[in-house]
């Protein structure tokens, strides 16, 4: 399987087929997260009330639950939400923002993470770290400290919950228990500015949406977004002119840059 | 009547007078809508408790009501606000985004549009599809599908609730059941960026605070809008950039380039 | 005390300790803010369930009170974060949006500084006039009318409530009942912004996370902030961009620019 061809096939099929992504997400990034999902070539919607988010699962390619800005009666229409993309077979990806910060934060995750069946989760590490056992910091949304090795962490959460775990970071780590790739496509300006990991589980959730395997939506996906914000780097003075720069060019982005940038490495578990 | 020499009046009173626009809108578009208020000339305020609603609908030169993100918290609240304005006549302004695509949606406008006197409906071809009757598809909040003449789309529309359509795509058309206006300003950059159909609802209230005639305001309103879009296309190089230059240009506009440049046509319906 | 020197060692000591910013804010500002905050050198989080908020003021080291979007549901969370940011003395900054507008806000925003320890009040003249039954009027979150002397009113604002206001306007005015400063940094492309006044108070805040005299913190805060704008406005040709270019420079903003340039003047009250 040649991963940076079938990225740059999926970023076509996203562009072709135009996939909704349902996004039950935090109210910090909702505007970020729906642009990059038309930027990217797919149909973005956030809808929370427990009235109707199993219907609009139904026309949903992928879901999103984010749990950035957590209440009980998001909890209730997340829950709706999943059964729902379970019983459809609509992937589902989480993204356990502020795991291990606060007990809500963390059971609602793990809970999420026993009661639906996940496709991808995407945190970074002191994240995935908290919810394996593993030791790990997370001041307010932000990894403080986590077990040493990535790896080890990705592989944990694959494994405990059978999924496929994206641990964002300097370099990605996307693993399903079994298989375990690294992702170096990034850039250094992505820290500085709010919602960009949360953006990148729109992405991958793209990607997920036509991509029948878990593990190459997901590395492709953290690759594709990488790849992006390195070609706008160049034309940023700072965060926010980042930040333009960086949604023309997912916009922008072709197949043809997928294929010749993507770096997407195998690394032996 | 010069339509306009009218819209360029209007865009002169906005800054004059400087209207609340009182918002009960989706959580997507909070921001670029507040921004796009102060841009073009107007005050935004966004306040949805049951509890304050009335109190500030009075202070307000027009309501709008953007069902984007719904709950039933959200409909009580809009209820509230809606009775307010009728009993006060502040003209409202709904958009009834995602009409069509869940039950929710598609019953809680319909409810609005017997219970209350809307002003205008602002929407795309899927959604006024849908809440006619006519054939429509609405993924998410995106118009997949509709009724081939959108001036048949307006028009009954129109008839059927008593309001002035405002039904925006390629052309935007306008209708009251009776008259018929075509706006041909507008720029191919809006679809690629998320909440430019609110925020052209939110402009439009701005021309409906200070102009008694909602078919003139829904015409005038979309026009600028569209003339802003036209003039910021050429300085940017995406989706983003296009976004910052929109947002300049809209506070930049000037009751002469209006004068000159927006493009209303009578339709013969 | 040089209060130059001061603030740009508080920007020294932000940028080294990265508190936590724990944010209870309104919708409209909430991605806004979480990027000023990241820009200053501090860490956003933005987290409201009545259930979590207390284990996350325990990470913070200041807890921002804004009223933008109020609900009861969020009155309820707020108080229980304000007793727990009162037990464990982490600074409160409260930003009374559009106190003087309605009843609800008006009457919560007294309640909360009669109830809680508030380090400091960011608000325009309007509101700080409604809160001190000075005459005011406040229109939506638009500061209309207000005590004719900016000083009377944080002067009595600090005294009735025993906190530090910080008044914003042409000239910023603080103040804690004895000592007042004015702070002379600016730029009149700030008013053209939606949350330009919200975000001084995420700035203001991270200053109090590091400082503990509220005054200087207050100060420090606004000119810092105010000076960012002055950097920025060159690079602006309308709000949006200017809003960029501003987001860019307090990501930017150094030690010696802050030490060489911040206008703060005693004002003999």
């Amino acid at each position: 399987m040649d991963l940076k061809e079938r990225t740059a096939q999926n970023l076509v099929r996203i562009r072709a087929e135009k996939p909704l992504l349902h996004h039950l997400i935090n109210f910090v990034v909702m505007n970020d997260t729906a642009n990059v999902t038309l930027h990217i070539g797919a149909l973005p919607v956030m809808a929370h009330a427990a009235e109707e988010v199993a219907e609009m699962v139904d026309a949903a390619g992928a879901l999103i639950l984010n749990m950035g800005t957590l209440t009980n009666e998001w909890i209730e229409a997340m829950t709706i939400a999943g059964q729902r993309a379970n019983a459809t077979q609509t992937p589902i990806v989480l993204d356990p923002v502020g795991a291990g910060a606060t007990t809500l934060r963390t059971t609602t995750n793990k809970a999420f993470l026993h009661d639906l069946k996940i496709a991808i989760v995407r945190g970074n590490a002191g994240e995935l770290s908290a919810l394996t056992g593993l030791e790990g910091e997370v001041r307010g949304v932000e990894s403080i400290a986590s077990h040493d090795d990535p790896v080890v962490v990705a592989q944990q959460m694959a494994r405990t919950y059978r999924t496929v775990a994206a641990l964002t970071g300097k370099r990605d780590i996307v693993a399903d228990g079994e298989r375990v790739f690294g992702v170096d496509n990034g850039h250094s300006w992505l820290p500085s500015l709010t919602g960009t990991g949360c953006m990148a589980t729109t992405v991958v959730a793209a990607f997920a949406a036509v991509e029948s395997d878990p593990l190459v939506a997901a590395a492709g996906g953290l690759a594709t977004y990488g790849l992006a914000a390195e070609l706008a780097a160049d034309k940023a003075t700072g965060p926010a002119s980042f930040k333009v720069a960086f949604f023309d060019q997912i916009y922008h982005l072709t197949p043809e840059q997928v294929f010749e940038s993507v770096r997407i490495v195998a690394i032996d578990p």
